[in-house]
């Protein structure tokens, strides 16, 4: 008998009526003879309702503790759903990431998963039961509660499948799987049927919100087969596998945007070694994670280095700058909000040339400007104008001959 | 340094500015110098929500994960406090009942402390930390979240003074402390400086909310001095503690009152030995607890059974009595929910004589009739008609002249 690991997000267990239809649905995979284990994140919006306690309280909680209030969020949801489907007759058993051993260090708010004990929740499996673990959380060695950060639910349920050599990791989600481009922007955008681990890591960190990359790179590492598809319907989604011969070789997968990323550049910098190495390190000192990074060629001595940050950095990455320009000797900083970075992602890439140039001519023929580039051996991204990104990824979508 | 264990109900953690009040009250028993765990409540009405969303789901749901959702009241609420008291400039750590090791049996929803493992607690209070304990929850030893039942948040409270050797259990409630009667009945009531463990219990047994009987229980088996105090004022409350020759010694202590018990008689039963015990045998497997019992002299070989439940309970009882009536070849039952108890309670009892005709006489004269009457050595009861409840109250604390 094998093991299924079906993680369902905060949208899918909004009420009661939400959950239920869940119940039935991880009912349905029981009754058709698999062992199942069911990850849940937070009710709804709860998350936010607990965050507002929170910041009335103080304006700086500590870590620990917020990591505490948090943890409340998917303790409910699994009881919640233990309790329908118990209603339906089914033997079902909730646990928090304490209880059930999901062993993380101590970085509280975003920690990572270091190990599972699997024994609780395999002996419960063997007695038929349904076991229902809280995403999002873990625990340190000392029994303190953290929690994993962004997309911590996917990254606990790909987990667990990897622990358990479960058959396959089902996330459920409101969208139908992984889509060549993003069906609010490209109509004839089609769902992607099989996608390697490497092009869906590109995928993710360019943009595509289906799935937090941390799960993905667990999967990889780990060799777990991911099902992204719909809480809503029955119809097969998105497989992340291993690339295989049967895996369909287009040479792009996808178009991706992102535009929650904002653009520093450092004005001037003498060119000398040991520079960009001591910005970098000052930005990793202060928790701030940088995305793309271009150093131009150096013209009498000096260059400017320009990277991205997401948004929601730019105030403290900008300040972290700031404080550096005189001590590097540089000219000064300025930050631009208002970019889009749009991305290709393709393994076919590898093995087709002129990927690059199709990319750029089909943004030139629309006036899109290209400000930054970056690319790696299965994808490019450009930054451009956060105003051309609609155009730029119909365009991309529509050369590269993605629609149905 | 002593320790002082200080107990918030849900009441005191209603909102953010509740909160930070019970901080400060916190921050100041540690600025005095003492070792400070705090045990708190849920939320205010967070324990109704939460059981609200239970319900939404299923009309039964299982008490495991009842208790598993329930208990996030609690740990809502310790996280918030040990925020508000950072913000304070203090250092403070919150634990759940399960992290700190408060180990009951496996009897969800009510469940009983079978030990605490002091250790964290006492690790963290040497590191100069203000510890916050959740109330009301523990663990069974297969790490499944239980809860304590009814007033379980003031037995965690005293029950981790006992295992700390505390110096003082402190239970801040919204009066300030144990009265002589119900002062929203007797205008003239008088707050209580001192009472003996056995006093507290009958007045707890018998009507007075202010604190459950088990967590008194807990204090006298285990010595701990217990200080019932108001969380707005600054001024003494009720200390519970062992009687001694320094303690008031008041014939009465207090008049107590309970409007939430109903009572079935049954009718016309066989004088045989062994039908009371198969009565209340059948009841207890019912889980219905039966408070005062009354048998009447046997006539003509029957005899009339009266006890008294809670409301609650009602359905329960009178169903498992009338299954039993044919059984019992007896005549049948009737029911009473219009009944109150009033209690007189008061260790001076034991010695002085004439209390019961004092009491019966002060109804009498104030034409109250009695229903039932039960007696220990420090306590009177009578059961009399709902209505009258106010006037008899009022009636014996001005017989026993309580007031100011």
């Amino acid at each position: 008998m094998g093991i299924v690991v079906q993680k369902y997000g905060g949208s899918s267990v909004v009420n009661a009526e939400r959950i239920k239809v869940v119940a039935k649905r991880v009912v349905k995979a029981k009754s058709e003879g698999n062992s199942v284990v069911v990850v849940v994140s937070a009710v709804g919006d709860s998350t936010d309702n607990l965050l507002k306690m929170a910041y009335e309280i103080t304006s700086s909680p500590p870590k620990r503790e917020l990591d505490m209030l948090l943890a409340t969020g998917e303790q409910m949801s699994v009881a919640l759903l233990a309790m329908a489907i118990e209603a339906l007759g089914y033997d079902a058993i909730s646990f928090t990431g304490l209880q059930v051993g999901i062993l993380t260090d101590a970085a509280h708010t975003k920690a990572k998963i270091i190990d599972i004990k699997s024994d609780r929740i395999l002996s419960e499996l063997k007695k038929g039961k349904i076991v229902i673990v809280a995403g999002f959380q873990g625990v340190t060695v000392d029994s303190d509660i953290t929690t994993l950060g962004r997309g911590g639910s996917d990254t606990t349920a790909v987990a667990l499948a990897a622990k358990l050599k479960a058959d396959i990791c089902e996330i459920y989600t409101d969208v139908e799987g992984v889509f060549t481009a993003d069906p609010r922007i490209v109509e004839n955008s089609r769902k992607i049927d099989e996608i390697s681990y490497d092009e869906m890591l590109e995928m993710a960190a360019t943009g595509a919100k289906v799935l937090q990359a941390r799960s993905v790179e667990f999967g990889r590492n780990y060799g777990v087969c991911i099902h992204v598809r719909s809480s809503f319907s029955e119809k097969p989604g998105t497989l992340i596998k291993e690339a295989d011969a049967i895996m369909e070789k287009a040479i792009i997968s996808g178009v991706t945007h992102d535009i929650n990323e904002a653009k520093i550049t450092i004005l001037g910098v003498p060119d000398r070694p040991g520079i960009a190495a001591k910005v970098f390190r000052n930005l990793a000192d202060a928790n701030v994670n940088v995305d793309l990074i271009i150093q131009n060629v150096s013209e009498k001595d000096y260059t400017d280095i320009s990277f991205t940050v997401e948004k929601d950095d730019l105030t403290k990455a900008k300040s972290v700058v700031d404080k550096m320009v005189s001590e590097l000797g540089a000219r000064g900083s300025v930050r631009d909000e208002r970019i889009a970075k749009i991305s290709l992602v393709g393994a076919g890439m590898r093995t087709h040339s002129g990927v690059a140039a199709d990319m750029f001519s089909a943004l030139a023929e629309n006036n899109i400007n290209i400000g930054m580039i970056s690319t790696s051996s299965i994808k490019i991204s450009c930054v451009i104008d956060e105003k051309d990104v609609n155009l730029a990824v119909r365009a991309l979508h529509e050369k590269f001959g993605l629609g149905k």
